[in-house]
């Protein structure tokens, strides 16, 4: 899609300030963005955005001279989501049942719904309106899903589990698999049952080849507005609050509940029956080991206030010097004591 | 599943002291355990268990007091073992080879056995009896499958697999792909052929989206009874032992032998060539770089006896402080020597 | 598959030192080869060959001598990677698409190919000659792949995928899932806009369930001879090289650049938006926090050169006896104070 600067000014209500003809082939942030694409930014950012390789930028109404082609408007970050929701393209599938599709019995599909070749839905599933199912996706028995969700290709969602509206979830990803729970009577391993199951709320978007394990009895629950990235992993029972961010390889243990607007950076991870409060922040590899309080920044592995965890890493740093250091002074120790002997 | 500890006391041959009545929905150990499941304890766990989330608890006839409602039986572990059973569910999914299934040329299935929709089997496989086969699975050439086995969907199976009775395979996992072995000529990488194969032995779990390699040639083998939890990789010629533990995310590198008994938390890992005793334990993240001797238990990376570990993590916490300690030292020192200097 | 020496000596134009009627069953590296394995082996290698695993080795015209049989030869490197076409087992599949395959409109379907059954490809695809499509593969609107390329089940790649010819792409691996690009306004995540590709060029390998993200814009792209193993992640716009090797679970976030000939070891990782130079080596666990000149050899989180890394982990392994050390200068110290203050 290509759209001039220009256009974009009259979607979202704003002025240019610059080359009204500029092409905009695309919209993300500041630090992706690139020739071609637009941005916003507000103080603090504003440097930063005109600095970076954006081609053009949203900016409040205050700001009237820019190193870039800018949009003035009113509220950039409004201004902002109205055209990303112009830049993102629709997927145009054909709507309906595909004949191939298996379908048990008592299953409800609502209206405008794409459900695509070789798609298996067992018994008693629900599929609500303009929602999209990919080939080769397989939903279990009473499975329920909203409406506006996208399911990519080879998806494997487990009977009961619960997926919201609007949710996407990439291929590969499997829902609902059983829990990694075992009682070890003797040194052998006996499985425990799974009865529970996995609720995706609305607005959730799930990563490609993501596992999320149900729970041992009641539910794994991921709520609203959560994006997960590839390749994580949820253990059963775990709770992942509102509006959180899980990057790529992000492992929490069974049990653990996270509170809202959390974010778990790549390759970091949690052990258990812990509970992590709103607002935290954890660095990449970052290993929780216990409790975490609210609106806490933690990096490193056990992990630790970022701020200990950088002291850590500089006193790390300083101990070649120490070592020296502590020579020299035994050898001057040393020569005192001689003299004190004299 | 619901039943009142009065009839689980009458499956295990047990007691009741406390609410007869009482509903228990789930089973589970000490640490999973919620409001309505039961749990098992036996000395030093009974306090423990006492002061859990669960419902009620099976311990020995020997406790008559307890905080909790309690089902007194001779041997908790067996009577654990069996109400375990109860109330695991039956996959309740149609027998029989659905219509819809490619099914090769010289393949066995064996009784009571389902292959559900768009299932591929190549030739020359064999099913054993009660086995289930999920939507969407790949059976290659040569495959085998032993008695009472579940494959969920999505799972593919490469050539020549050979895979045990009572197996649990879940979604997404990937068994017998080709190793990474490469030779690298004038700094090309040329693919080494991978004419081995991959042995799942009875009573092994594999976790959602879990790899394992085949062998160069030879064989990359899970021995009976070890539980593999999701996204954990094996490469090629890697032997696990009897009854381990391979929690998510763990990662065994080319041609390393692992023992009985042996448990790797989350996110640990070991290079490849190497031996590992038995009854060995790892710490998560613990990334194991030499042979292990057998009742070993290693932390960190490069991996070491956990008890060193923590020496060197306390001495890191102490480096700060001696920091100050050396300075204060040296000025000290200097005052000294400037006296002894007068 | 299995070879006399004397056979496989025919094939490279060498001549044999020892037992003609050896049989070799496989052949790999120096450090992989078992039993029935050929192997070969120039300076400085010649003695770990010849203490290796391995049933035989071709060796360079100028060894006579040698521990083991031997295979004398020009180019023992080129002789190799002859004899590891002979190894190397044609996938024998049944030729053409399958009729359960569905396949959309426009739609090129090169000499030679197979397309297996329950195939889905969407409009406008195109498939080179010799290429094999296992089971249950999707391929999205307007992929393209080479000749000679292999894609094993379960695979899914999204629209407008590029693969080049002599590819091979292990089960369940997702090629140009969205990418992990959101804008925050007011606490919430807003979808950004994957207009991009991504493009996987000549003599790649990809390995099972592996995820490479599509680019925001432009592409994501893996360059020729780049070799991947299992549960990698490449993010969106990320660039790697010609001939590098991701070990698994390498992780690659967004927008980064990789050069030619580089090696990320097992569990190792990069930040984004670095770039990172041609024939670097970064050792398992290493995680890249900025950019890095070519041929670095890097190691630890954050990475730093090897060298520094290894007298970082040997001074914190003095920590414990510098800290007796300070204490015994400190009563030393003391008792200086003492005699001076007399």
């Amino acid at each position: 899609m290509v759209k001039s600067l220009e256009e974009i000014a009259a979607i979202v209500g704003g002025t240019v300030v610059g080359d009204a003809d500029l092409e905009i082939t695309g919209i993300t942030n500041i630090e992706d963005a690139g020739p071609g694409e637009i941005t916003f930014a507000v103080q603090p950012h504003l440097e930063k955005a005109a600095t970076s390789n954006a081609a053009a930028v949203i900016v409040p109404e205050t700001v009237t001279v820019f190193a870039k082609p800018i949009i003035r408007v009113n509220n950039p970050r409004i201004a902002f989501t109205k055209v990303l929701e112009v830049f993102t393209p629709q997927e145009m599938v054909p709507r309906g049942v595909h004949p191939t599709a298996v379908v048990g019995s008592d299953v409800f599909v609502g209206r405008n719904v794409a459900v695509m070749a070789y798609v298996v839905i067992a018994d008693n599933v629900s599929i609500g309106d303009n929602t999209i199912i990919y080939p080769h996706v397989y939903l279990g028995e009473g499975v329920t899903i909203g409406a506006d969700t996208i399911v990519y290709p080879n998806v494997s969602v487990y009977r009961h589990s619960e997926i919201g509206s609007k949710v996407i979830i990439q291929a590969g990803a499997v829902i609902g698999s059983d829990g990694f729970g075992f009682v070890t009577v003797a040194g052998k391993h006996h499985k425990v049952p799974h009865a529970g199951a996995v609720v995706i709320e609305d607005n959730v978007e799930i990563g490609a080849n993501v596992t999320i394990d149900r729970g041992t009895t009641g539910y794994t629950r991921v709520m609203r507005g959560t994006k997960i990235d590839n390749l994580v992993h949820l253990a059963h029972n775990v709770i992942v609050g509102e509006n959180c961010l899980l990057v790529a390889y992000t492992g929490i243990s069974g049990s653990t509940t996270i509170g809202n607007n959390v974010t778990f950076a790549g390759q970091s991870g949690s052990v258990g029956h812990i509970t992590i409060g709103d607002n935290c922040t954890f660095a990449g590899r970052a290993g929780v080991t216990g409790n975490v309080p609210a609106n806490s920044f933690y990096a490193g592995f056990p992990a630790r206030p970022h701020r200990e965890w950088l002291k850590g890493e500089a006193s790390q740093r300083k101990i070649p010097n120490l070592l020296k250091k502590v020579q020299e002074l035994e050898t001057r120790l040393a020569e005192l004591e001689k003299n004190d002997r004299c």
